[in-house]
Order: C-alpha cells, then sequence, then structure tokens
C-alpha cells in the first residue's frame, strides 16, 4: 500500500502534536503534574501557548492524548495492533501473553516515569484519577473482560464469574508492586498470578 | 488490673507526642508531604521544633510512628488486638473478616486522607515509598502469610503455592480500588475475592 501525499501544513501540525505530546511527558514525569502548566509545555515544545488552547482544553487533555498517543506507539512497535487480547483457545496462554507485554511497558522509561507521575496526582486529585481510570485504564480492563467472556462461553471460566472483577486477581498484583514498590516484578511472577487466579488457591 | 501511677512528666511528653502524632497526619492530609515540614507540625502541636528533633530524626519517622499509632488505636476500638490473623479452622472465614475490618479501616476518614496523601508521595518518592512499605506495609501482608501457612499445614492451601504471592489475588484488588478509585470497595466486593482466589475461575 502506498502512502498518500501528506500536505504540508498537516504534516507540520504532526510534528507539533508530537512535540507537545513528548513536552508534557517529559515534564510531568520532571516535575510533577502540579508544575507542569501549559506555559511550561509549550516553551519546552517551542510553540506558542495559544497553539496548545486550540488543540486541547486544558493540561490535563494534553496529557491524556499523550499518553493514549504513547501506548498506540508502543502497541505499534510490539507489534500489538489490534488491541484485543488474542483468543487461542488456550486462556492462560493468552492472559499470561498480554501480562508479559504488559511488564515490558511498566518497566519502559519512556512509559514508567510519567505514568507514576500522573498515577500519584490521581491519588490525591479525585477528579483527574477518575477521568484517567475511565479513559486510560478502563479500556484495557474491557479487553480482559471481552476475554474473561469468551471464556465462560467456551467453558473455561465459572459462569456465575463476574469478570470485571475476577481480572482483578491478575491485574491489581501487578499494578500494586509497580506503583508501591511492593515487591520484583518478571514474567515468572505475573505467570504465577495467571496460574494461581485461573486453579484457585485450595487444592482441586 | 490496677493501672500504675503515670508520673507527671511522661503523662506530658505522652500528650506532647499524641499532639505531634495528630498535627502531623493532619498537616500531610491538607498539604501533602512535600509541604509538611518539622517546623509545621510542631507550630500545630503547639511545641518547639525541638522537641519534634529530640525524638524523632526526620518528618518521615514522625508519620511513620503516627500512622503505626493510629493503626494500633483504630485496632483496639475495633477490639482487634492482638493482630494475628484468628485462625477458626474455616480460611474463607477468616479472610473474609480481616478484610472486612480492612474495609471499615480504609473508610475511616480519619486515615483514609493522610494514607492516600502518604501513598502519593511513595509512588514518586522511592526511598519513602519503600521505607512505609517495609515498615507499615509489609507487617500486615506477614500476617496473611502466617495464616496461609497454617492452612497449607491443615490442606486447605495447596502446598506449591507461595504465600507471598498468594495474598496479593485479594490484598491488590482492594488496595487498587482503594489507591486509584477504579471501582467501589464493600463487604460484598472483598467476599467474592476471597471465594475467587481460593476456589479460582476454572470449573472445577
Amino acid at each position: 500500500m502506498v502512502d498518500k501525499p501528506v500536505p504540508d501544513a498537516t504534516r507540520r501540525s504532526e510534528k507539533s502534536r508530537r512535540a507537545i505530546h513528548d513536552a508534557a511527558l517529559a515534564l510531568v514525569a520532571e516535575v510533577g503534574y502540579p508544575k507542569t502548566t501549559v506555559e511550561a509545555i509549550a516553551a519546552r515544545a517551542g510553540v506558542g501557548k495559544q497553539t496548545i488552547y486550540r488543540w486541547w482544553p486544558s493540561k490535563a487533555d494534553v496529557l491524556l492524548e499523550a499518553f493514549l498517543d504513547l501506548g498506540a506507539q508502543t502497541a505499534r512497535e510490539l507489534g500489538q495492533e489490534p488491541y484485543v487480547i488474542p483468543d487461542t483457545g488456550d486462556l492462560a496462554v493468552d492472559l499470561k501473553a498480554v501480562l508479559r507485554a504488559t511488564v515490558d511497558e511498566l518497566l519502559d522509561p519512556r512509559f514508567e516515569a510519567p505514568a507514576r507521575a500522573l498515577a500519584a496526582e490521581g491519588l490525591v486529585n479525585e477528579p483527574l484519577g477518575r477521568e484517567f481510570v475511565a479513559k486510560l485504564l478502563e479500556p484495557q480492563l474491557r479487553l480482559y473482560v471481552d476475554r474473561l467472556r469468551s471464556a465462560q462461553d467456551a467453558g473455561d471460566v465459572r459462569p456465575d464469574v463476574d469478570p470485571r472483577i475476577a481480572l482483578e486477581l491478575f491485574v491489581s498484583p501487578l499494578a500494586q508492586r509497580w506503583l508501591q514498590h511492593t515487591g520484583p516484578i518478571s514474567y515468572e511472577y505475573t505467570d504465577t498470578l495467571v496460574d494461581y487466579a485461573l486453579h484457585g488457591l485450595a487444592p482441586r
């Protein structure tokens, strides 16, 4: 497939948009959310403040889009498009694969520092926290809900299980270890979480 | 048992110590960790700065002790001393009881605001985060490790399960919902986590 020629103005604004995203992510990682002002983002990106306000109503919106874009970029690089959890027919294999990719992402310094700064702000700034959960985290969790539902259809997960709660048995431990430094993160660890969650702690 | 008479000086310093704890917890909740200075704690508690430095080397130590004291107070009020998870012989019942008590604590405003402010700082200030995890969180998690070990001895948990990872299947989801506002917290929710973790998501 041949790329269509991109008009100069569009190319210029894509370049500015990317520079603004990068500036916003770098700043929030360095100085935290409260000090990441639209002025500072504009100065760092080498654009006027008005350019930012033309595209986004607030710094929260710039950051939200920057994270969505970073996630999309990372997924493209890892060859993980489109965003569905694969269904090979083996639920354990599929969950382990996606959690291993999440481990890679959480340990990627491009993602780690800004995500941590934003998560810290979300803990004490409830409206911001709720917005980022709704727009960044929940869409990812929906993918687990979908995969667990199809596992229920296939008889691999009990029909009375609530998938939205079930996914937390392997997603939340990884999130807490990463957020709060409560333990090391590795493929072996996330594989173990999947095995424990699917088969339970009690003897069968 | 008759209480021994408390010397006046001890009573006075216990009163100061409690006032300093209360001031530290209130301040961190109101202005966050970075702005909670020893000076501000002293002013709010109505003591001299030197009184604080005589007892604690840093503000982190004041806060650590204030949280340990608050936890001990809450446990006394709830009649949960000594700090062990009861062993009634029914693991599900015991885990559900202690998680219900944790739900009460997480929703208690005396605990909620300072704990959230400190957790937020721990996310971006790794040494502080690690110290508080080691001194506040891990000792609580050890209680689950002990209870799961005795369940292994009783044959109620598979012998190949690592208790330190297993406890995360029900502790971390509650922590993430509370920290990140990813969902509501209730007794029904924590009961469900225990059932899913013990029996697994896959059909038996």
